[in-house]
């Protein structure tokens, strides 16, 4: 799967995934209006209205981009009504043709995220039958319990060919609290003092030796584009993780802070936008587009954040 | 909600909550044979089967215990189908009178974070209309995205009178390789080293004060039974907090090692054991109940346990 993302990255020239986070403030009225007469104003109608909306921003977008990733808080807020949306919307992502992105950020002891990763990318044995449940091509997780409970993840990649973007260093404004910390100086570097981010960094490329692709590994990372000084040191101590890269646009990241995410091929990193896409028609910028033409506004939004990175790549000189 | 749960630990005398963690191989085949017949082998006869297992065993101990725990991803690897048996068997305890800690180690930036926090404890807005998800009574937290990815589930916490677990040391063997990481010294501290579970413990502290019940937070702490001298460590560090105690049982902990992360008064600590119950029947000790009484042999398993850590508390002198 590391291998079709590369690839789909290089045929659209766009190394963007689009963040389908529909919070209901997004979700125009008339698709709400219609939602909500058909389920009324119920988990139901909130989960229609949010398919709705994905459905029609899929259909703008699909041949523009490799990857989407789905965060998927905002369908679980919507209880199972929204785990049933976020299924769908894989599912339906997957038949366009795009990679899906699970944004999960699940991580538990072993046995635990065992179960977490066949769910989310593998299968389940139930008697003698195997099945799938939400099925997506990568999944973002969480490393603060370590190895024994990403390595079941790392386990499940292998056999079916998916990957697993790791949190190292998060794109939102607290991040540094505990992902700063100086750790003391390791084995490795006796007396050196280096930020969390860097030890779980390392460990990432680590992890993602046991599990590689063509070119780069099925174990990815998540580096915020708010940082980018972080994200040049990152991008050295995991030569052969793809970065997965949040916090462009309306967390503040801009496209010249995000050179430091990519290798010298224009590859390595991949740029997430959310609401910049998905609402980008409550944006002064696209207001022209109005809400009844809401996916249109979103398709204009990812054409000039692909022109932002590619000025951007071609400028570092 | 953390009153309600002293409340019931010093009613029950049982400081004690069950992990309902239904992997397949638990189920007893009967309950197995009975949901595939009516379902099939599919991820609806797995979740009737889970289901099913749930509700016996929760009719056999609920007048025991104060608190069930279901772990999410036990459900989740069965995609949504699994995740409608979460919801009733958290239903179900709750009308049972249980209080109910939803294992879901989620964490996120600050707009997810607050999506799965009114997901999970609260209501969201839908249209005019105010709708509940998962609506457990606590849940457990990952603190690797600092502050404001935890503050939104405090802020719920306040307003729905629920609670939280912090992930502080977790119970798994590589909880170390990030958690336990040697911080150099902090402004309070300056020239100390401590490991960046200490660091954690004391922001859930201060997370805490910011919302107390009448002798303790509703912002608890998850430390694992495997590491006693942590949990020594982090029961001065955290006195307010709630301490959820996995690991005890079928992952190494024993009833002496418990002590530790309990206060003088025989309050603050509830330790969860998952397969060690609801697999009883498995286990040589319990095996004479056959698979048949599986729910009996786990009621024996409440009272075993609870004959063990009221012995120990009794011991420490």
């Amino acid at each position: 799967m590391i291998n079709k993302l590369v690839e789909k990255i290089k045929k659209t020239g766009a190394p963007i995934v689009v963040g389908l986070d529909p919070t209901l403030k997004f979700v125009p009225e008339h698709i709400k209006k219609a939602a909500f007469a058909e389920y009324g104003e119920t988990m139901k109608g909130a989960a229609e209205a949010v398919w709705q909306y994905n459905k029609a921003i899929v259909d703008a977008i699909y041949d523009l981009i490799p990857a989407v990733k789905p965060q998927i808080a905002m369908y679980e807020q919507f209880g199972v009504e929204g785990m049933i949306a976020f299924q769908k919307t894989a599912a339906y992502c997957k038949e366009k043709g795009l990679v899906v992105i699970g944004d999960v950020k699940r991580g538990d002891i072993g046995s635990t995220s065992e179960a977490y990763a066949v769910g989310h990318l593998g299968q389940v044995q139930v008697g003698s039958t195997l099945c799938r449940g939400f099925d997506e091509d990568f999944v973002t997780v969480n490393p603060y319990l370590g190895s024994d409970g990403v390595k079941p993840f790392i386990k499940v990649c292998g056999e079916e060919k998916k990957g697993i973007f790791v949190l190292v260093k998060t794109s939102n404004p607290s991040s540094g609290e505990f992902q700063d910390r100086l750790i003391k100086g390791t084995d490795k570097k006796a007396g050196e003092e280096r930020p969390l981010y860097e030890i779980v960094g390392e460990q990432v490329a680590a992890w993602g030796a046991e599990c590689m692709g063509d070119s780069y590994s099925y174990v990815g990372a998540v580096v915020g584009a708010t940082y980018p000084e972080q994200g040049k040191i990152l991008r050295k101590i995991m030569p052969k993780a793809y970065i997965l890269v949040p916090g462009y646009g309306a967390q503040g990241g801009k496209g010249a802070d995000l050179v430091h995410f990519f290798n010298e091929d224009g590859l390595g990193a991949i740029v997430n936008s959310s609401r910049g896409i998905i609402a980008a028609y409550q944006q002064e910028q696209y207001a022209g587009y109005g809400a009844e033409h809401f996916a249109d506004a979103s398709r204009a939004a990812v054409l000039d954040m692909k022109e932002d990175i590619a000025q951007a790549l071609a400028s570092r000189g």
